[in-house]
């Protein structure tokens, strides 16, 4: 079995690259803006597009995998995590930066076998890096091995993480609550790029020692998810539990003792989760 | 009078890219950290030798003119400006990023005369962009000219901030409170790069439309300022007036119409001005 998913993640990386190229190109003329759960929940005809592109080329070459793409979901099919070969995809993960033309923009595609992530690609295209793993042998940014920060005290630590696009007043009161315990554990610095997928691939790289949030899907942090674990990190339930990536929450960290000093400060709560069953 | 800062502007260029050179070496080998002001206001030897090449190259070529250093100041230097030529240097803004080898970290050079600032300097080592501004002669980033945000509407912004390094009670409950407000306007998202300087320059890019902080110190801010005004931004005072450099607060947004927006929303406080008497 050892090489049996090696030509898929070559497939991903290409396309991913090719995903990167189509976003860098629509930075300069398509950023119209479109709004999905809220008034600040963005997509734009280029996730659609990229989503499109992604789908089609790997249909074509593997035509028995299955999809859990943002904008098919958002469009109405289901986002139920089976047994069988499946690639998550987000598109764009940042869009509002897509949007903005803010620095950090990705393209993220896991890829899951018996609800197991088997590898997971992140191309931050903005800054042509690529991110790559694979369950069990490493992970790499454009080829180099990526190794987890060592600090395990919470006051040398960098915190990623997003307000995100719920502008509930409950969500954000926790949200706001669980960020100043953190802040003033004090930590040194509390940081968010304005995507999941690139926060995973900074804690993954050294740069940060943690980065949670409730809110996030299952496209956000497939591939994350594993390159982090790959390079050496811890993923959680915010509640300190084992993380569910269909229970948009996260926990993912250098090691065990910052995640579950993360864990202790964040006053959690619960949101529907991503399979949870369509409404009629 | 026309060419007569020039030269100094040249040399600034040169010295900031020399100095990022410096920065970036270093950041394989020489982050051990001291500390500041508080826990987790930091500063490494780094930041001590790159502001020791800037002074000692620019003392050689412009020997009458003076300066206003971030760790000369912290070395118990005064902090007062003149009308004389002054370089107001952060030889590494961003110190808590560059501990961590988070990819956002600048040198930042703003040269003033007559209590004005005539030309800025921010080098943003890691990306390798070279931000400059000239007054009345605009805004650039690797030569390619800068331009503010068309945007008007406060609910399409990206908003940038930072927490500071100060986790006083008091000032973090008015970070927290104006930063809620802000955020549920609502606005596309608030962001932080975790350095002043390149926050700035994101709004003279038109990447965010508005930067506001309290608690900066004039060598985060002299570059950067002219960077916003010089592609068509706006400087206030986080209360509406003018901004005032030396006061540790700041607005700088796209056009008014944003910035009257944002001040309206910031419960601002007061912090001793970087130009107050030393205590004896």
């Amino acid at each position: 079995m050892a090489d049996v998913w090696q030509s898929s993640m070559d497939h991903a990386v290409a396309v991913a690259r090719k995903a990167g190229e189509m976003v860098r190109g629509a930075l300069k003329d398509d950023r119209t803006v479109m709004t999905k759960s809220s008034a600040v929940d963005l997509v734009t005809q280029t996730d659609q597009k990229v989503e499109q592109l992604i789908i089609q080329s790997v249909k074509e070459k593997f035509p028995t995998h299955r999809f859990i793409g943002e904008e098919s979901v958002a469009a109405g099919e289901s986002c139920n995590l089976t047994d069988d070969p499946t690639w998550i995809i987000d598109p764009i993960d940042g869009t509002t930066n897509f949007v903005h033309a803010f620095p950090f923009v990705a393209v993220s595609i896991g890829f899951s076998v018996n609800k197991q992530v088997e590898f997971g690609v992140v191309y931050s295209c903005l800054e042509d890096k690529m991110f790559t793993a694979r369950r069990g042998r490493g992970a790499f940014c454009n080829g180099e091995p990526l190794q987890v920060s060592e600090q395990t005290d919470i006051h040398q630590a960098i915190v990623a993480t997003e307000f995100g696009s719920s502008r509930d007043p409950t969500a954000v009161d926790h949200i706001f609550r669980s960020l100043r315990n953190i802040l003033c554990l004090p930590v040194h610095g509390v940081r968010g790029a304005g995507t999941a997928a690139i926060n995973m691939c900074l804690v993954a790289s050294g740069c940060a020692e943690a980065y949670y949030e409730i809110g996030i899907h299952v496209w956000d942090v497939a591939a994350g998810s594993l390159i982090v674990s790959e390079a050496g990190g811890v993923l959680l339930d915010v509640d300190g539990g084992d993380v569910d990536l269909m229970s948009r929450r996260i926990v993912a960290a250098n090691n065990r003792t910052i995640a579950e000093r993360i864990v202790k400060e964040i006053e959690s709560f619960t949101l529907q989760r991503d399979d949870a069953p369509l409404q009629s």
